[in-house]
């Protein structure tokens, strides 16, 4: 199985499922293509048909892309893992604030980009950013009061990794931020799968 | 189980989850807040925590938002149904070409908004619009290649309901379209769950 990701630095979508497969050590190979090159978008079209990244390579040599798609595709692969939770009712809400998130919040996503080695305090905080950061931390609030944490839904899994980017944001641009939001960030920033993420866009900046 | 919709005439996201249950024949209660009106969104915050139609009230209770997340939720309380396709790689792709609606054609979405009734050909044609029918031209016909149709992984499904505000889109506007897009497209229109969908369109327009 071969993943295939853009610039660690900025390539938010690709940070999904390459944390989603890490933490649950689940192998698979990786490729690189730098975003923003003049073949950058020759290359991705060899493997992705949508033009975009991440793209799933299965074993069977299908693709499968868009984040969503692809961590539905790894979580069916691997029962033996809970990334979506067991109970229906919690896999059901699970599911809504991950589409949320794959859908939404454009906003957050324009004005405070993932820049992970960036420190840029105050920055990008417009209104639509602000209105989006409101509804992100309603959502964690309310996930983490229903769970009891310490991740959305209990143990870790594909909820937290799609909003792991969003934790990169707050990392970088430091919104003002409930006390549950910023613990729960920390626990995400601290997870050794987002770490080793951060390592990696730390060496492309080198 | 009950569907909170906005209104058939122009409610695109609505219209998927709706006429995935009617085709399946599956029993729910609908519920239709008008949008656009001064408690719009005070009505639909009562029962959608994001604050958007469709939402799911599940018979617990639990409600369930984002059509991406409405669909997989039905699928999985209906295995007798091949909503998606059985085959893994088919459904894969599916669960990609799903997503890669969900969260895009952003221009096609904005220059040529469902309005079922509206009769107006070469509206909303800009670059952009364009771009993405050419995008859905090349999936839809891909899909029916490898699936023999009529629909796009053969019977009707999750990723035929996710299309088919499209195909609304595509009988208002009238773009230029291949034979194999036409017919797939008259295909859905005619498909019994969707002329009901568009004939409720027209009864609230009486």
């Amino acid at each position: 199985m071969k993943l295939v990701i853009g610039d660690k630095f900025n390539s938010s979508w690709s940070m999904r499922p390459w944390v989603l497969l890490k933490h649950f050590g689940i192998p698979f190979d990786e490729t690189l293509i730098r975003l923003g090159q003049p073949d950058t978008k020759s290359k991705i079209l060899d493997v992705s048909p949508s033009g975009k990244v991440p793209c799933l390579i299965t074993d069977a040599g299908d693709s499968v892309w868009e984040s969503l798609a692809i961590v539905e595709t790894i979580a069916e692969q691997h029962p033996e893992h809970a990334m979506w939770p067991r109970d229906a009712a919690a896999r059901a809400r699970a599911r809504s604030i991950s589409a949320e998130m794959h859908a939404g919040f454009a906003d957050l996503r324009q004005n405070m980009p993932m820049e992970i080695t960036t420190h840029a305090p105050g920055t990008g905080a417009t209104p639509g950013a602000l209105a989006n950061i409101a509804r992100i931390e309603a959502i964690w609030a309310e996930c983490l009061a229903a769970s009891g944490g310490p991740f959305l839904f209990g143990e870790f899994g594909i909820a937290d990794a799609m909003f792991a980017p969003v934790v990169m944001r707050f990392n970088t641009y430091a919104p003002e931020l409930s006390a549950t939001s910023l613990e729960y960030a920390k626990r995400v920033t601290a997870l050794p799968a987002v770490a080793a993420w951060i390592e990696g866009a730390r060496e492309e900046a080198r």
